[in-house]
């Protein structure tokens, strides 16, 4: 069968991007199993093109790593959970930028981490995707040293707007969601957020064409995106924490510092999460998670640091309906839209 | 001679306290050199009144911590810096109360110190206040132990709208000040803060009627305040985290996690702050700092910690207009005030 | 060519263990070349055996986690560093253990992150080794739940003598090694240890059959190990950190606390290695090792928390004779005696 | 009443001095009432002596901080606690030293806080000391601004043997006391610190003629001093982490990372020997503990940092003899000692 559903493109205007997370109106009101198919920019807002682009000249604080949203999901009410599945996140260009920032990253003083030292300098590498042998590429500024990575797609900032009243930079991960910088939100995946306010309010952006683990500079390779994706509400289920699910794995980010907290909030989520839907006790859960967790450093020098527990299915009962078994429901249907584009092109 | 300056008695309505820095309208319009003379509800909204009123029965998150505010402040603009002065801090009851909040405070595992453990046991505890002796009464729940400490009473919360079109929570400290729990903030005191939006939109409350280093148990002896302060704006000079100033001492406030994060930016802030203003060199200034600070923890138990680093003034160069000298102008005008008042009763 | 180097067998006595690194006569000298066949106990001291034998009730500290040696290397020098490589790791017994420990572990307070809350309680889970599958078994104690986890055999403990006429309990990680807790520590890697007393003086202990990202619960499925290794001394070359080697990969163990810290060693580390090893700048190697590392997190339970910076051989330049190129020869010489040991059977 | 006892002075040879505690052998053995006049050495061994005299070009690493000791206390027996009453602590020199240390100090990164900055300069600072102002001279270096500190001499570093056969730097505090670099060790000040080896195996020094809250940069201004103080044995009581007392306090030092684990471990500790010592229920005593703490930041800048929870005895029950009332009686004996000395001169 080939999906006929409307997928609705959208390219935000420079005016239209969102700087941060709540506090924003939306640009669209969408229905649940909506398929969008969204160009994100890079979080430079595309401005750093070339290795003489140096962040501090072209960049202007706070309009750094621009949303596209926010989206009111109808039907979205508190207490709720929005679940938003990645259907495709494809570069929207042939190339891609990193930078060495100014006090930022995780192996430099920082504003918050603060000391009296000079900064480290200031770079910028342009890396060339290569789309056969689906690579990224990067050349050494100081020698003639070129290696390649993998392209491995995936948004760094995925949120909603926060509980009590709150509006968040879009660098800041925290329980809405956010700069988690996960490579676990790539195409196949869900994205559980809870709904804090009506209509969810949920924006994305910050496409990374590939990152080490820690994000260690505190930025990957930075690109910007097109992306495919469905949304459905979950009823009367409220992720604390941002949950992700693939067809392998489920999932909490914890976004706080220090980074053990950031830890300590990931498998509490989890183990509670799992105790709750399978009946184990939390006992056996705890001691399940500790033998069964492939958990990864997602970030280290954000507003906070994110870490990212992760239980594979295999080691947990089967038949779980895990947030409502919604994560099937959109694989399957974003199998569809995929073949469906396919057939058309 | 004395002060004729009107007074502006302001009493919220319940409706009016807000609950965020940023992202709320001004309940007034003031100008620099204002006198205001403002009532602040304390943290529970004034709904914890015996030690049967537990906290999680009678208040409900996030409508805790009412601030009376924002108040716009004509001609403050984005750079410069809001100059609040303490002038008189008074409880304006003759009881208070604190109590254990489930989940909350530094001897207990948190919503990100997370853990799986039980929360402890929520108590309330009323504490009587005596002018007399200038004291606040203890009173132990699980046996007849009473005793008396100091009446200190401060503002453990005062902020302005945060940058980077930012809305944060009443329990927060951060650069925009916020709840720092710090009893520096007391009569006499002036506490900078700078200006990230038109007005500055300041707002203040959590009246502590007294409170141990540290603000252990995450509560202090909280309580309603009566507040007469006045405020000036600092032209053309940003105070990047929040500065206080005494007759003796200068301070910054840092409010960040981990702990070593906030004393780390206080510290670097102080020092970069003495060394422009005094035109000592940085290393100096460093060396000065580390043996004349008499720096204090604020708290350990809010979404951020704060320390407060202060320099006392007698070991730096005399004659220094500290912020453009606006807290001996204030501090002058505070006294007539008072002595006005005084006059008048 | 079978190897006909001899295989040293060494089963400590009771009380030839180790509870310290530092601080303890060697029980034996060995050259460079030599290989060892060693048992380990596991870190109970074998006295859990049964779901019954609760860990405070069977063990005493600080007679947990008996380490094998320490081994006198002649050659090994102060500045030199120990390469030890993993040939062979082989659970000793059919059955493994794992058990909550009051105030330890990820998920509870702990002596360090002290609280007033009540310890979580204490149980005790056995494990069945089944080597045709190559798993472990888990079997829930609160419900008649089971799954199996990969055997994946590592150790968790290696160490030398410290720096500084220092001793450390057996449970501690930091720059001299010991209770790291890394997976990467399995057969087929080399591990780096910087000499600070004449000999060295290595031990190692702590089997786990398996063990998830971060041990959360601060307990892996520990079991006795019959362990071959083999030994080398890189003259010259001190590795500051613990170093490990496998055929793809290069890694830094930063121990520390908070978890920052320990990611920010094991970064600083192997940019720092990398960079001098390869010629590449340091900030080239910064942008490359942030787009490149395969980080993991090891523990967040010791006394200090552990991170494994790892990148990828793949991503470097090749040709680069790490730590002088000891791994490969190693390797081969490993693969030769297993060859050796399997022709004789 | 003149004292009579016999006041044994002791001043090391260079090859006496210790730089671990533990792992040494006595170098003298001492009974319960003992007083003793001790030497120590500055926490540079002496070397630093001019502004020219740069610490890493003089000093070398472990032979740094060289503490007077150990001591073997007869009678003192693991579970025991030793209490080391400090009757006089007074200047060796008319000058002492200050300097930074690259990466060291809670402003610059460090070997733990690792960054890929350039480490901040290294400057000497030399202190005259003026005993008829009580004050330390302040000359800056990059300009001609001097100011006075008050003299206020203490004990950076005082501790014994740990636990679990370790042995540490002298540069680490942790529950064995070590380098707390608390005011508080003061003259009049008696230090309590836990058993764990027969004799205890005391030693102490790192003086410091003044320092400000937290030593920022890593270094007090460092001296030689004479010190006379006397040793009791409170038999069966064991002090887990340093206590203090004063005439009008009661203290525990917690030493660890994060610094607010370091807070925790202080605050839980003294709550809970409040709450056993008095009778008073552990949630009583943690609302007084909240409400009444004067707690202080001792250092953010070694191995471990350092905060002691500080409670007046003013606000605690009247009669309770803290440590079977040692204070009172080595207190009473020490003005007893100094009274036979000034008679005598």
């Amino acid at each position: 069968m080939i999906e006929t559903v409307e997928v609705k493109r959208i390219v935000p205007t420079e005016k239209q991007y969102a700087w941060t997370f709540g506090g924003v109106d939306p640009i669209a009101r969408i229905k649940p199993g909506d398929v969008l198919d969204l160009f994100t920019e890079d979080c430079f807002g595309g401005r750093v093109r070339s290795e003489k682009d140096l962040f501090s000249k072209v960049c202007e604080y706070p309009f750094v790593n621009p949303q596209t949203g926010p989206f009111y999901v109808e039907g979205a009410e508190p207490g709720d959970t929005l679940a938003i599945h990645l259907i495709d996140v494809q570069p929207a260009r042939d190339w891609a930028a990193s930078v060495t920032v100014p006090l930022f990253g995780a192996l430099s003083s920082t504003h918050y981490t603060a000391t009296l030292q000079d900064p480290l300098p200031e770079k910028t590498w342009i890396y060339k995707v290569d789309q056969a042998s689906k690579s990224v590429r990067f050349q050494a500024l100081d020698s003639d040293y070129g290696t390649s990575f993998p392209l491995e797609p995936f948004h760094g900032t995925i949120g909603v707007a926060p509980a009590a009243f709150e509006a968040r930079n879009v660098l800041v991960p925290e329980a809405f969601g956010g700069n988690m910088d996960t490579p676990e939100a790539k195409a196949g995946a869900t994205i559980y957020l809870g709904v804090n306010v009506p209509g969810g309010l949920f924006s994305l952006g910050d496409g990374h064409y590939t990152m080490g683990e820690g994000e260690t500079c505190g930025v990957a390779v930075e690109g910007a995106m097109n992306t495919v994706l469905s949304v459905e509400v979950v009823k009367g289920v409220f992720a604390e924490w941002p949950r992700l699910e693939s067809d392998d794995a489920i999932m909490v980010a914890g976004s706080y510092r220090p980074l053990e907290d950031a830890f300590r909030i990931a498998h509490t989520q989890i183990v509670n999460w799992i105790a709750k839907d399978t009946g184990l006790s939390v006992m056996d859960t705890y001691q399940l998670v500790s033998q069964a967790a492939r958990s990864r450093i997602a970030n280290v020098c954000d507003a906070n640091y994110t870490i990212v527990a992760k239980v594979p299915k295999r080691f947990l009962p089967s038949d779980i309906p895990w947030m409502n078994g919604v994560h099937e429901k959109m694989r399957d249907r974003g199998k569809a839209v995929m073949a469906g584009r396919k057939a058309r092109t």
